[in-house]
């Protein structure tokens, strides 16, 4: 089922109704201001949409001709939540009122051909499409901001949200690329399969983006990321439909589904996915152990991943993010009893006051995971971890899409708040984790306060890891801007010189579009130009985004 | 150590000093005879090398400024061995002394950037250029067949053997891509590790022809096709060098090292490359089990590897490659003692005479290995497989890179033989195995006689597997080359028709590029053909190959 757009914040993360997660808790944001070193957090609430006047749509005589193509929404809700994604800085935008960057029209096509006949009008006509589904991308990869065009348009997929077949021997399952995870999830769950794929924005992004950006979910070790599990696709570009089959391998020369994963848009557009899926699996284990430090928790899921364990999810913080969430959290309360008595507790068995939290989770048949718990403690006791039990694993588990939430009251007192991810080789992980948290710590400095640097390991691999980090500062709010440009730049510059890729699992958008070709070369940019022209010969797929 | 051409064979498979195995074997000769329905097999021996005028080096002045860059051999052994690889066609021709594609030399760079000056050399000079290392293709992927070009230069890649790093943590080594699988494993085995990638061609190919090729090993359960353990490398085009990092994991827009896995020379030639490794496995369980059918045995290859059980081989012979093996192994001699108690014996367990035989391995540590071999044997007994023990599976293992030197003898007595590979999915597999062998046996059939098809599994995944085709049958003298062509385009057309890659693991080559547009699209070859522009504009690279 589409999601209604009038359900969810136009400016801001999720359902409208969701409640807010630090609704009262001034206490929390006391605690946070002292963090931070500033003064007593402002109140700075986002512009309201009928304060707005959204510009005239410059699609003129071409509004006929599109509609008589495929349905076209141009009212103003429509227009102003296909604005942007939910990156901070369009969370910086969206807030400020500036909708400048709104599309003239949102299409919703129902079939392929639909989409194949927009893409041709549009190339003819001079004008940009942004596809857009879920919405969810953080790193702007929705944006109309390209200039030269007649006028933009956001081309919605969530109309074409059909799940198609499943093959229960393969297990593979196909479905159009606009349906939402939740639902994909839901109807392979009813037939007693899964797909596995759980990113952050489960609920708020599509089978089509996971694959247009390259996306890992949280239990990614088990499941893969969309490069692991996509099987193959039919692709409308402006050439016409690109069937993509999906063949379990091949060497009938280069794997061109290699070229779609990670395409955001830009070469066309995904309308139908075949996935691998597997059976619901009948046993899990997910619990938490504590390691005196950073290095001995990334030892274990060093060891783990290397060892192929049967891991699903595999989630390390570092002490700061480990203290962080436990110290807001409980900001203002009076210790407990039982915290003092975990206190001693921990101290006793060496963890020192900051220790590191990591989440293991084993998910399969039952001796699958008894096989996977036994031989990870093992490694665990090996290298000074203690178990903590499976509590505070599972509130992880039922929290895991919840986080998002928290963003939108910050910014509404006066905080900035952003993440960003990274992966590197294990012999390098620990140089780019200091690397990127002294960049960020250097740059958020500022007269009013410092910044909070958070980190964790959530995706391992045989030859390395990836870095989430999450960091908060006192917004400068003459020009917030400018000082998220400032943060973001020298985070991103750090992670290249440091050797990580400038993103793991967001994408590239237009945040990361500067630091691409130090990843790709130049040769490799004037390759991804290449497929462009072809694929996309008037420039009009998402221009701006990934590759111009 | 580079291979010394001249103590390989130019016109056959392999060491010049090998033992011939079917030496003095002529009741196996007449017993192939009969199972083809021919007559007694003639005698057709290969041309020599001293009875061929090869022709004379169109070079002419550009031959010294070629030397001016890199080295350059142009004896008569040296042009000779680098005119074709070693796919039928390939040892029709050159057993029939046609050397008419030989190269006009051989070059032999020492380092990446004299790779880069003999592209921009070759692209001024319109030269086409055949990388070439081991020289295995069985696709005609060595040719310097192409015409348009004023001359044809081999660029001999295995001057480039050098093993450069090894990092323990990230478990990855980088060694020039020009060293043969054999000293790159030794390497690796010298400090504790292995890459695990072992072709049937192991001896004689190269780690960058391995990833060219998109090649899988008999062990890629455990250690993956090329494309999974291929992390990053230097690519040498006529554009530059192009550096492509190896990084665990990137959302960085598509991941370009999919153009480099199966590009085949024609984009450009990996200089060096970054590989995952592993810590030699402690323990390793190889077995041997017969199905009743090949249903039965695919049923478990299927369910063991949707299990993700840690199999490193799991190899099922379709009753008919079971029989052949064994019958034509014991031809001539009288059936022995243990031979009638062992019919009695698989006659009572339900197998009747036309078993199908697996060759089970785990490879990893104790835990790992006792869980996979515990957990399979349930499996194998639930659909109807018994154990015979660990001898078939060891002279396997013992003899896995010897079948390949059965061909040359078998062509010197008037028998054709070939093999092809395929993958689908495993719904589809029992009708493309069908539809493959019916195209085969009737594309075989003829006036002196018939065919004989033999499949197994060699490859499985989550959604499909690998089907291997060896296929025998008497020889058109007349005209062997059309007789090959008929046969090749039945089973090709038969294999897209039926839904399966053109290719596996062999890779596209010549004899493969006709079907290649029923699978890649024709978007996907427009995209390749833009690709290939880009990096190639003159056009001289591998010319003819893979895509033109």
């Amino acid at each position: 089922m589409p999601i209604d757009r009038k359900d969810t914040r136009w400016n801001g993360w999720g359902w409208v109704k969701a409640h807010n997660p630090l609704e009262g808790r001034e206490p929390a944001f006391s605690w946070m201001a002292q963090a931070l070193g500033t003064g007593a957090l402002p109140h700075t609430p986002a512009t309201k949409l009928e304060e707005i006047s959204l510009s005239a749509t410059r699609l003129g005589a071409k509004r006929a001709t599109l509609a008589a193509i495929a349905e076209v929404r141009d009212d103003t809700y429509e227009r102003a939540s296909h604005t942007r994604g939910k990156s901070y800085l369009d969370l910086l935008k969206l807030r400020a009122g500036d909708l400048s960057d709104a599309p003239d029209a949102v299409v919703y096509p129902k079939t392929a051909d639909e989409i194949v006949r927009v893409l041709a009008w549009a190339s003819a006509e001079r004008v940009a499409v942004v596809p857009f589904a879920g919405g969810s991308s953080v790193v702007g990869g929705l944006t109309g901001s390209a200039k030269g065009f007649d006028a933009t348009i956001a081309l919605d997929l969530t109309s074409m949200d059909k799940f198609i077949s499943i093959d229960k021997t393969s297990l593979t399952a196909t479905a159009e690329a606009g349906i939402y995870g939740v639902d994909f999830e839901a109807a392979l769950n009813a037939q007693g399969f899964k797909h596995g794929h759980h990113p952050q924005s489960f609920e708020f992004s599509t089978l089509g983006g996971w694959i247009a950006a390259s996306g890992a979910g949280q239990q990614s070790n088990a499941y893969g990321r969309a490069g692991d599990w996509f099987a193959g696709a039919t692709v409308a570009t402006a050439k016409g439909l690109w069937r993509l089959p999906a063949l379990p391998a091949s060497a009938a020369g280069p794997d061109l589904r290699a070229l779609i994963v990670g395409s955001e848009g830009a070469f066309g557009v995904i309308t139908e996915a075949t996935v691998r899926i597997h059976a619901v699996p009948k046993a899990s284990d997910y619990a938490a152990y504590l390691f005196p430090n950073f290095a001995s928790g990334a030892e274990v899921v060093r060891r783990m991943v290397q060892a192929e364990l049967p891991t699903a999810t595999m989630r390390l913080s570092d002490a700061d993010e480990t203290y962080f969430f436990q110290a807001f959290g409980k900001a203002g309360g009076p210790p407990t009893f039982k915290d003092t008595l975990q206190a001693r507790y921990l101290s006793a068995r060496g963890m020192g006051d900051k220790p590191c939290a990591m989440i293991l989770g084993f998910e399969g048949d039952q001796d699958r995971v008894d096989y996977g718990v036994s031989a990870a403690r093992k490694l665990i006791r090996a290298c000074g971890g203690i178990g903590v039990g499976r509590s505070p694993a599972n509130r992880w588990y039922q929290g895991r899409f919840h986080g998002p939430y928290s963003r939108d009251p910050m910014m509404d007192r006066g905080l900035g708040v952003d993440t960003l991810e990274t992966a590197t080789t294990w012999s390098n992980i620990d140089a780019l984790w200091k690397a990127v948290r002294g960049a960020l710590d250097a740059a958020m400095r500022s007269k009013t306060g410092h910044g909070i640097v958070l980190a964790h390991i959530s995706h391992a691999y045989h030859d390395g890891a990836s870095l989430y980090f999450t960091y908060v500062w006192p917004r400068d709010l003459a020009d917030p801007i400018s000082q998220w440009r400032a943060i973001k730049a020298a985070a991103s510059d750090a992670l290249v010189a440091a050797g990580g890729t400038i993103t793991h699992h967001h994408g590239v958008g237009e945040d990361h579009l500067p630091w691409l070709e130090a990843e790709k070369g130049a040769t490799g940019i004037g390759v991804l130009r290449a497929v462009k022209r072809e694929l996309d010969p008037a420039g009009v797929m998402n221009p701006g985004k990934m590759v111009i």
